[in-house]
């Protein structure tokens, strides 16, 4: 099975309001308490607890994580898997991606976050 | 001379979610910078390095920064004067303000940003 890693910004290419603007969405700040604990996480809605939402809307807040540089996927076959680029967000900015998660357990969504996997 | 601050959520209304979101702006994280030192500043586009934009825009921008609860904007007259709430975003998300500002002086916006005047 061939795999591939999709486009991603380098580490020196990650923009800061690129990052705010990925998170500035209930999806998504979602999405990243999920890859807080630094696993891959299949784009599968169900097990992302996103059944609410089209498989391709999942798919589009995915593509936009990727390309402000906030995660990897790993393309394997016709699966998905994403992961948090921690090292990487630390070096760039450092201290900013624990200050997001420690928000974000605080619980200033306005909505049901789910505790990181 | 009457003198009103311009409707803002509570501290405790404050949503990440909104705050990311309103940052994640060229124009506004450019703001943030401008609002970093604490002092307040007037609204005019020419004062704030801003010509470039309508006052209409940047008074758009102002409202949406109002809004999340990043800033406050004091109405005196015809004049509108906006400064951070550093103490009410420390209180609600300890440390993210520190860490969004020290990202944006690492040059992470792919702008030119001033250095907070």
């Amino acid at each position: 099975m061939s795999e591939e890693l999709l486009p991603q910004p380098d580490t020196g290419e990650i923009q800061l309001v690129k990052v705010l603007h990925a998170l500035g969405d209930p999806v998504r700040i979602q999405l990243l308490g999920i890859y807080a604990d630094g696993e891959e996480h299949s784009c599968d809605p169900r097990v992302l607890g996103l059944e609410r939402l089209h498989k391709s809307t999942v798919s589009h807040h995915m593509r936009v994580l990727r390309e402000a540089g906030i995660t990897s996927t790993r393309a394997a076959g016709r699966n998905r898997y994403v992961r948090l680029r921690r090292a990487d967000l630390d070096a760039r900015f450092p201290g900013l991606l624990d200050s997001l998660l420690g928000s974000l357990a605080s619980g200033g969504t306005g909505e049901d976050v789910p505790p990181a996997a």
